[in-house]
């Protein structure tokens, strides 16, 4: 007797399982799920998926996930082509277009200098960076928002050598306490910068 | 500006939320986590989805799922078909054969009487439970391996009183204080009940 009563369910189990963060046993509650439904909504979810392998395409101009040659972002053209924020993947775009702070365009990298994961440079976007900044003949600013461990900053620091010689500005995220943190809980990395970097108090 | 870059990557996080227990983030990082993988990987993990509304049967004998017309537990002459356990789900008898104490049968309810969510008697296999302990001329053990809440309860009464005139002998999971529980943290009704049905003390 094997341990799932049938392989197409054993098959679907496994399937789900290689999902990050979904253990076997998840894995069958959601198969026994899907089991239940209408066929019609398990070949919706079966298409849904597919089409992320099939139809997505990335943005020419920026690398985001797009429907199009380009992505809705970039074919705006009310946002500002001048400035352009670097990012590692396309939940960081996500994460700062939920602020609606942010106007301008984006580049995303798809990935992270980081060599114990056998991630060079040159897996990343940032040949067609440097060629957008050269198109522009310089004139644009590019914000590095990438994250502040050791690879995000080995990461920016290898950008800023690419592309500095084009003469764009170059700038980064503000770091320092959270708005609305307590020093008590800060660490005394961020508390250390934060007086480091003090800004100009404007009541 | 949509909340999504791309429709098909919204219809893909709108599907993988829709399974239970996954939120719009999670399923934002399972879509983007597919989004990462070689085409192959994506198509056969949407091909083992779809197979579970396309290919499984579910057993005519017990209605437990099934690559084929029997499953291979009703297949195997080597149990014992004159012990039939009623059980709520595939996911039960997984259990029971996890724990490799079993050798008769089983028969799958597909739910439990349950009218808060709809499902009366005639939803389950109650009546294909019947026809297999007339066939067998009644010369059958059925255990009722249901939970014991008052769902559970309810449906074992209305099994019992539906087979009770077929003659089979009706038995039920034992039920107390799990091995190797401590009295101090049992609940009144476990340790109750463990006393009412004290058992012959074997050394």
């Amino acid at each position: 007797m094997p341990d799932y009563p049938s392989k197409i369910l054993q098959d679907a189990v496994e399937a789900i399982s290689s999902l990050p963060g979904v253990g076997k046993r998840s894995a069958l509650r959601l198969a026994l799920h899907l089991l239940r439904q209408p066929k019609e909504n398990v070949h919706h979810f079966a298409g849904a998926v597919s089409a992320l392998a099939d139809d997505i395409r990335y943005c020419s101009e920026c690398s985001m996930v797009s429907d199009g040659e380009k992505c809705s972002i970039c074919a705006d053209s009310s946002r500002d082509h001048s400035l352009i924020c670097v990012v590692e993947s396309v939940r960081d775009v996500m994460s700062i277009e939920a602020t609606g702070q942010y106007r301008g365009v984006y580049h995303v990298l798809g990935g992270i200098v980081s060599p114990i994961d056998g991630i060079g440079p040159s897996d990343l976007t940032i040949d067609r960076l440097v060629a957008r900044i050269k198109a522009a003949g310089g004139q644009v600013e590019v914000i590095l928002a990438l994250s502040g461990d050791v690879e995000g900053e080995t990461t920016s620091f290898y950008i800023y050598r690419q592309i500095e010689p084009y003469g764009p500005r170059v700038t980064t995220l503000a770091r320092g306490l959270g708005f609305g943190d307590d020093l008590e809980y800060a660490d005394s990395v961020t508390l250390g910068r934060s007086i480091a970097n003090r800004q100009v108090f404007k009541p």
